[in-house]
Parts: C-alpha cells; sequence; structure tokens
C-alpha cells in the first residue's frame, strides 16, 4: 500500500502557519504515517525555520509527483519573496495565503494528494458537502451550516433529513471505523414543536429499520451538560451554532473540522484556532490540533480502504449475518464497540 | 431591616427536595441570611429528617405571616399523608408537588414573601419576564425563550431588543449591584447577516448613546470556546438553546435560573437540576446549586434596596456626576468593578 499523501497549506504568512507546520514534522512520528506536501514557499519555510531555531529539514519540489517520502515536501506555489511582517496583516500576507489554498485546491482537485489539511485559520466550505467537529470526546454533524438562522427551519424535511443521517451513519462506520454507531439526534427547538414531531421523530423511527441506530429528538439544552453526549458515536446538531457552541466549550485536547465533500472522496481537515496573529514568531503556537487533523486524515484514509476493502470480500452473507445479530440481542459491548483503529 | 423571606417549593415529593431543602439548613448559615418558608407538608418533612437522619429542626405554620425567625419554617399547605415511594413517578407525587408550586405561587402573588425559591426539578416560566441563567462565571440573559427556533427571527426587532438591553442593563445595575455593567450581545446568524446589519449593530449603537456598555455582535460559535465572556458583566442570548448549551458546558459549581417578573419585583429562582428522583432518599443529593439560589435570592434583595436607596438620596448629581467621569475616560478598573456585594 502506498504512503497515504496529504496536502498542506501554509496559513497566514504573517502568521503561526510556518511554525505549526515545521514543528509538526520536526520529530519523524507524522512523517512515518504520511507524506506531507505544503503548498507554500521555501523561502518562507527557510525564513520562519531560521527565526524559530528549528531543526526541521524540508525538500523544495515543484510538482506534486516529485513528492519524496519520509520528507517534508514544500511544493513552491510562490515563487516571489514574501515581505513577513509578523503579526500584520498586509495585503502581500493576504495574496500569499489565498495563493496557497487555490494551489492546494487545485492539485487535490487533480487527485495529486489524499487529504488536505488546512494551517491555523484557513478555512473549510460550508455551503456544500458535510462537516464533521471532532475532538477526543465528540463527534458532531451538521445537519445545515453556512445558512442564516431563520432559514433552518425551512430546509428540515423528512428528505433531507433522512438523507442526512443515513449519510452521517455511512461516515462513522466508513470514515471513522466504527462499527455500530450510535447517533443522537438533536431537537430543533427548545420544547418539542411541530419540526420534532413531524420530520425528526418519524425520521428516526424509518432510520431504525434501515438499521440506523439514532436516538433522540434530544434538547440540546441539557445535551452537553448532562454530559449524555459521551455515550454516543455521533450527535446530529441541526445547525452551526447547536454544534459548535458546545463542541468549542467541551474541554478538549484538539478541536478540527473535518469536511467531506458531497459525492466524492475529498476530505478537508481545518482546524478551530484562527491565525493566531498575535503569537506568530514567538515560538509559543500550539500544534496538537494540526497533528491531530493529519492523525485524522490519515485515520479516514485507512478506514475506508478497509471498510471498502471488506465488501469486496467473496463472503458478504458473513458480515451481514453478524451485524443482525448484534441487532437482534444488543449488548452494550457491541453497541459501543470501539473505533477499530484504536 | 426586615429579615429576607424567602418561599420554597418542596419539589417532586419522591425526588430529593426535601433532602436538599433540609441538609441546606441544617448549618444556621442561610438561617442567617433569610427567613425560608417551605409550602409543604410536615409529615413529608419528618419522614425525610428521618429516613436521612438528618438533624434539622423546623417549625410547622398555617400562615406566611407566622413564620419563625431563624427556624425553618414550613407552611402546611398539605394535609393528607402523602405516600413517598422513592424514585417513583405516581400520581400521589404528581399532586403533590403541583400543590407545593401553587400554594408557593398564591402567597408570593399576595407578597407573602419576597422571593420564590424552587426545589430541584420545578421550572421557572418561559413565556413572560425575563430570565438570567447564572453561575459563578457568567450570567446570561435571553432576548427570547419558550418559542420555536423558527419564530426567533420574527421577534428581532428593533424595539424589543433596545427594551431587552435597557432591562438586561438595568437588571444587572439593581439587582446584581454591577455599577458600570458591561454587556456582550451574541449574534443571531453564524456568519453576519442581515438581522446583525439592520437590527442589533444598530441597537448596540443607539444604546451607547443612553450610556449602555454593549458590544458585539460576537459570533456565538466562538464566544464561549474562547473564554471571551469572562470579560463580560453579563452576556445577551439570542434564543434560548443559544444561552443554555454553553452555560451549561461552562464547567461551573452551581447553575440557577433567575426568573424575574415583567412590571414588577417578583424574583423566582430555579435550578437547572432535574428532581434527580434516581438519587432520592440515597442521601447523595448536592445542595450547592440549592444553597447559591438562596444566596442569588437575598443578594438581589439587598442590591434592589440598596440601589434605589441610593437613587431617594438627595445627592443625585453627585452620583451623575462620578458616573459621566467613568465614561470619558473608561478606565479598566473602574469599568471591571467588581459587585458591590463581594
Amino acid at each position: 500500500m502506498e504512503k497515504i499523501k496529504i496536502g498542506i497549506t501554509h496559513g497566514y504568512t504573517n502568521g503561526v502557519g510556518y511554525e505549526v507546520i515545521l514543528k509538526a514534522f520536526e520529530e519523524p512520528t507524522l512523517l512515518e504515517l504520511c507524506t506531507p506536501l505544503v503548498y507554500g514557499s521555501p523561502k518562507l519555510a527557510s525564513y520562519y525555520r531560521k527565526a524559530l531555531s528549528l531543526a526541521t529539514n524540508f525538500t523544495t519540489i515543484q510538482r506534486a509527483e516529485d513528492a519524496v517520502a519520509d520528507r517534508l515536501n514544500i511544493v513552491e506555489c510562490i515563487q516571489d519573496e514574501v515581505k513577513v511582517e509578523l503579526g500584520q496583516k498586509t495585503e502581500e500576507a493576504d495574496k500569499a495565503t489565498t495563493a496557497s489554498i487555490e494551489a492546494a485546491r487545485r492539485a487535490y482537485a487533480e487527485k495529486q494528494f489524499d487529504a488536505l489539511v488546512l494551517a491555523p485559520g484557513d478555512k473549510t466550505p460550508t455551503d456544500s458537502g458535510s462537516t464533521i467537529l471532532l475532538n477526543e470526546r465528540a463527534r458532531v454533524g451538521l445537519f445545515t451550516d453556512g445558512i442564516s438562522l431563520s432559514e433552518v427551519s425551512k430546509h428540515l424535511t423528512v428528505e433531507k433529513m433522512s438523507k442526512k443521517l443515513a449519510d452521517f451513519d455511512l461516515c462513522l462506520k466508513r470514515d471513522f471505523g466504527i462499527s455500530g454507531p450510535r447517533i443522537a439526534v438533536l431537537a430543533l427547538n427548545p420544547e418539542p414543536g411541530e419540526e420534532e414531531e413531524n420530520i425528526i421523530k418519524p425520521v428516526i423511527e424509518q432510520a431504525a429499520e434501515k438499521h440506523i441506530f439514532a436516538m433522540g429528538p434530544f434538547a440540546a439544552d441539557t445535551f452537553f451538560g448532562s454530559q449524555a453526549y459521551t455515550h454516543y458515536d455521533g450527535i446530529l446538531a441541526m445547525y452551526h451554532d447547536q454544534g459548535y457552541i458546545p463542541f468549542q466549550v467541551i474541554p478538549s485536547d484538539y478541536n478540527i473540522i473535518m469536511h467531506f465533500e458531497e459525492d466524492n472522496e475529498a476530505v478537508t481537515i481545518a482546524q478551530l484556532n484562527d491565525a493566531q496573529l498575535a503569537s506568530a514568531g514567538k515560538g509559543e503556537a500550539e500544534i496538537t490540533s494540526f497533528c491531530n487533523a493529519i492523525y485524522a486524515a490519515t485515520d479516514v484514509l485507512r478506514n475506508r480502504a478497509r471498510y471498502d476493502e471488506a465488501r469486496r470480500n467473496p463472503l458478504p452473507k458473513l458480515f451481514h449475518d453478524k451485524r443482525e445479530d448484534l441487532r437482534r440481542s444488543p449488548k452494550p459491548e457491541a453497541q459501543n464497540a470501539p473505533d477499530e483503529e484504536k
């Protein structure tokens, strides 16, 4: 199996992007997992390497196909000098930041690498595909995102909700390697109303017939405070703030945002951290979220390969029977099966 | 000054209500602050006192005016025997629970005590007045509550929002004793939209002219995770879940809900805890939220008395000038002035 290739953006060039990337790849751990391709500027990498006295080596390449395994590869997509003004918002930095994102997106569309990890501050799209917020304690899916609050209930139909729940279930199985995911669905309203009665409840009931373990709708106000969320493999929130607010407040070591493109295999991972201009050049930037974004990317790609491989297996009946048994006599151990990865 | 009288409901009679009340008043601390009047049943109080081996003494009275200072008073509003079935939902317990709430509300409407504190599980109304969620780290006001999510943006008008902001500001000053409260206003939408541009921003700007220190609108998704909320004396959330979700997840010793009746002085305080049926009779119930509800009630009543007294003072100009100075050269110490109470 070929080593997984991860495309990486360099973030706001006056921020902590290069610091985070260089620190993360200073030790060989991450390089054993994947071959990184940073879409950026070797000059900027050298500047930050020197300024922060980091020992990380890198290889400059012009095209993704030249990437060297076991090395941090910088795909040169910015030839011009870029002036670094630590912590400042400048036009030059704006341009260099956009150039990296655009080059990385283009290369990803051409399938030159397997997953895209964004530097702190770079954002995933919200207008297409689906988003999962991930930390070590929760996986939160969003039924809607990128729309105004007054639009949310208009989007809530049985068809859309059924599709989202099935997509989320498949994502937990295939991308996260969870065999019988338990999904909590949050309520839209603080008190059960029309949408809960006519849409969310029927969708959850219908999901059971399709062997999707969805429960709810749960009142969102108490769901996170009561720790109820820790009993589920996935939580489906109805709108942006309902998912993001608790996700950000739950104590966690890292917080990442995984974006799955609709109808294709692309996964883009961002961090909740902003570009951290105030910390630029100080050598204090945290790398936990970035490293976990890389881990999450490689996990997803491996889980998918394993899932798809298992379903190419000539003994499909065996899998089918086993799953049916679990459903008929659900044992807590079986339902709470940990990720196969761990 | 007469001692503050606090009416108290006994909660679900098969739950932890009497346990919490008897434990809280076992030590004389709370009795020094206020005279408690529990609307309930002396027989039930005796039952739980014995069952849990608690030493708390109480006095049975028939009418609120007979309340004895420095004693836990039980106003007998249930004469019948009430069978206790620990941890069970029963019709008898339902009835006894409602009887306590109704008797307490009736007595409060007749001003027989100064503030009403509800036992765990009893809820404040959401259809009138205004609510503040309080713990040791945040005071969260709600612009709307008790309505479905799709209705929220319809309620958002310049007039309603201005009034709510002014009410919240006055509440922080008069009820919480904060001299120049800094208020954070949350955005309705995850990305600034129509409501932010045409309603929330203009209201915040107009508030400044009325010497209300409001800031925002802040994107709610990052506001709590980033600890930004700790810099404000009050946070105004736009709808139920936007306020309740982070409030419940923020680590805190206690969580209480303060309800202020519109256009009168009534304050009712509930706890986020439910009736805790599963813990009934085990002697494990936490009393922190209940005790803090009593503290909050007495604080509000004292702060109000002090605020109103100061404004009856024949030297109003002095107050006025001092406040104007603070506004012209805002010093962090002045703006962050702690509650006068502490």
